[in-house]
């Protein structure tokens, strides 16, 4: 089997380094255009025609792929190996959707029947709230659902809703809105409980280890709050946790749901995590339509040849970028309103799995690994920050997304088109503005072009579309990891801000630096 | 009077190159935080004890700061002077908040009257429909003020609003909610129009050209919607422009407010922008106390002395840490939800005005300008991206910003502590953690600090305070912009993409690549 190496100790990457570096201005013409379309699933296309990648580097890059083992890792990884060198979990964020390869057992268990039995227990449970025979304390049926949770709690099911809850409205399938509350800061709980009605409110207690401090913090704010309304809570919170914490099986929850550790947080949007809410919110068959679109990419995602797998291939264009081209961050632009929180999804995704600076074996990387992502929807970035994008002074890889048709109906035609070709006008104008440029005499009107971006484009935005989405990004960066040579799939980082914030709270004796920050905050020990 | 140089050709770079590079973990100590700090005005603090600059470094600092005529610039600009070379625009957004030296005269008007008449024109405005004199076409009391603008007309406005909503609503200031349509996208207007009661919802169209596409477009898909519920259009709509646009003095509006030329639409929430807005929702009193700290703000930032001035530290240890240090990036991160979507205007603030690769003159620079910006509040953050920022191989400076009060009462204590605390001594935590790292025997544990950051602090965000702040930034901005060079109060990067839109929409005919992409799309002509 394929061993774990450096980047840097591959002989692919030292023969890519030293191709020759086409300009996109060469390479782009119409005719490159159809024939850089990728199958995604989900009814979405993967098009590379605006990368700064040729027919040579294109194989080249199948060949780091080849020798980096990424499909063989891939295949491992859902059949259930130990993938971190550190934590030595499983990483079955893949199973939650479908099975994929060999069966995974452990603990005498089948973890596929495990998770899908979750799942169809989350639906019961939506059924029931959504049919109106499980309603609140006072009798009254549950029209909110309220997430509390954060980071991978937070993030992907927060996106997912805000990327469905127009489809969902115009295909009749939403039931109950959703509400976040996720920071520990108490102006965000308390703005959102203030515009709610608490007596029809649901609320979904998700935390893995039922330890995260700005979750637990959180859930008491809500409890005194809904005691105070003279409600009772149990009647109106669940749980999505691991079988293992203190929240599992507490009887001061209607009903709790089970995930496992082998599913991490930013991943978790396929779990419980992300399927009671969606389910409570749109039906349990459009979280299940969602998973089915997400599996088809999962599938998809075997295949060894680069040039018909698109995970790999996006996943290889952007270490191309990163590495050799030595660009240091990259760009999400959905041209879809809905997508308005999905780059702060990836953002998570993304840092959280590939911002690491040691390898599988510890030792420090002489390469740079996962870049910054960011992003905001189209066309509102064009009136922002693409300034930089077009005339600054480093070069931003750049991902489109777009759809043909909108989620909701309406639309207007002024000067002789509609808004939403206009969108999409707008995108195909700057992907073409980000590749060729544009030579002024002017130079403060001068482009230079050479703005590498690919697009992803699909029908529309439905359940099998955004799982599709989803599936494709954790399946580039998990390739990304496997080429770098990363544990992608801890978050040790994490801990020290964790442990220091504890020690603030309990008077931070003996480092009167920590001290000197907490006073002027106001966080030393009262 | 100083010349226009690049940064490379001054003096104080080169010695600022040659300088010893003191590690952060070197000069951090209890004793240095206290004297780093700077008032910044509306009650803030600028701390940068964080940072990696020690005196030497700051008296170089201040040197390139006073060879680049950091102070004199600004000052000529206030007073009226022309500041691009390219587009000879006056650059006047300081005198919507006050008047910083010499009156500015142009076309026979004193245009610090022209700007308070307006303000004045608002607050009257605002007040009689707070009142509920002036109502709706069916006489319902307005409930709702919907701002259409896109840019600078929507993500400015937008933060302010959210970072005032709960201070508002505690302060008993709040009588009308504010909405915001922004995106061509059709399916953002029609989710906003999903949840609005029109009949008593007043829009703001903000469109200083009275051209911007996406503007005009969803100003005709409200106003057919005001009309298909029976209502008068004219009756529920004002308009913010300027003088010379299509859209002004139009009888279509119930009111029109003006702006002009010399305000650019990332810099226009301190005029009608996001005046009108601001007091529909707020009061007038309180866009008033806003406009006060920001006046604070820009009077601090014409001292001279850089040891005094946190504007200009901050602009130039940013300089430092993107010019020297290499660093590409900055993290904005607010330890307050309600300062959710101010990164995002600070992320077209600074790419917008400084994501420039020509100097004034037009030649291309040699060395890095604008970095890029982005940020999420925390403690949500931490569980997301903060993994890269602890331990990824890039290093990316922070502007932590913090308050010693919330905006809202309501708090619980869980385990010892309330949640307001727990979220300073997360923040408190995170500059340690970030600054001095830890070493671990276990490289995955292992954080290796010299992570550079500065603390923004005050006691609370209400108006005057986040005046300050969005002057401060502002200001860092035209620092920087000077230091550099640029022509920062420009933004020619965002034209060719509305030119190849326009392109496609009209057919792109002899452009078979822009078919290409727009044929894809679903763009071309029908």
């Amino acid at each position: 089997m394929t061993g774990y190496k450096d980047l840097d100790r591959t002989n692919a990457f030292a023969k890519l380094r030293a191709m020759p570096r086409p300009s996109i201005a060469e390479l782009l013409g119409p005719e490159r255009v159809p024939g850089c379309d990728l199958p995604m699933g989900g009814g979405l296309t993967y098009n590379w025609a605006a990368s700064p990648v040729d027919g040579a580097l294109l194989a080249r890059l199948g060949e780091l792929a080849a020798e980096q083992g990424l499909v063989e890792k891939y295949r491992l990884l859902a059949e259930g190996a130990v993938m971190n060198s550190g934590e030595k979990r499983l990483v079955l964020h893949h199973l939650a959707r479908g099975q994929l390869g060999a069966p995974v057992l452990h603990g005498g268990r089948n973890l596929r029947e495990f998770y899908e039995g979750e799942r169809l227990k989350a639906a019961r449970f939506a059924e029931s709230v959504r049919s109106g025979s499980l309603a609140g304390s006072t009798g009254k049926r549950f029209a909110t659902a309220v997430q509390i949770g954060i980071g991978g709690s937070d993030l992907g099911p927060r996106a997912l809703y805000l990327a469905l809850e127009r489809w969902a409205r115009a295909a009749g399938r939403q039931r109950l809105e959703a509400r976040f509350i996720s920071n520990v800061d108490p102006d965000d709980a308390n703005a959102v409980l203030a515009r709610l009605d608490l007596a029809s409110s649901l609320f979904i207690l998700v935390s893995k280890s039922g330890t995260t401090q700005e979750t637990l913090a959180n859930e008491v704010l809500v409890r005194r709050r809904l005691e105070a309304a003279g409600l009772d809570p149990a009647r109106h919170m669940v749980a999505v946790t691991s079988e293992t914490s203190p929240l599992a099986g507490n009887p001061g929850y209607l009903e709790s749901f089970y995930i496992d550790d082998f599913i991490g947080g930013r991943y978790s949007s396929s779990s419980a995590v992300g399927g009671v809410v969606l389910s409570l919110a749109f039906g349990p068959e459009t979280f299940a339509e969602l998973l089915a679109g997400a599996h088809e990419a999962d599938r998809l995602a075997l295949e060894p040849d680069i040039s018909r797998n698109a995970a790999m291939l996006d996943a290889m264009i952007g270490l191309y970028e990163r590495n050799v081209l030595g660009m240091g961050s990259t760009a999400i632009l959905p041209y879809a309103e809905a997508l308005s929180r999905f780059p702060a999804h990836l953002q998570q995704l993304d840092m959280e799995s590939n911002g690491k600076r040691v390898d599988r074996d510890g030792s420090p990387l002489s390469y740079q690994t996962g870049p910054l992502v960011f992003g905001e929807p189209g066309t509102n970035g064009q009136h922002s920050f693409y300034q930089l994008l077009h005339q600054g002074t480093d070069l931003v890889p750049l991902q489109f997304i777009g759809f043909l048709e909108g989620q909701t109906a309406e639309d207007v035609e002024v000067e002789g088109s509609t808004s939403r070709r206009k969108l999409n006008a707008n995108l195909a104008a700057q992907i073409v503005a980000f590749a060729l440029g544009k030579a002024d005499a002017n130079p403060n009107k001068d482009f230079p072009g050479g703005r590498p971006s690919t697009l992803i484009r699909g029908r529309r935005l439905d359940p099998p579309a955004l799982g599709a989405l989803l599936a494709h990004y954790e399946n580039k960066v998990m390739f990304q990891g496997f080429a770098w040579n990363l544990n992608s799939f801890d978050q040790e980082g994490v801990q020290l801000g964790k442990v220091l914030a504890k020690k603030v709270l309990s008077g931070a004796a003996g480092d009167p630096l920590l001290q000197a920050y907490a006073s002027m905050l106001g966080a030393g020990k009262a």
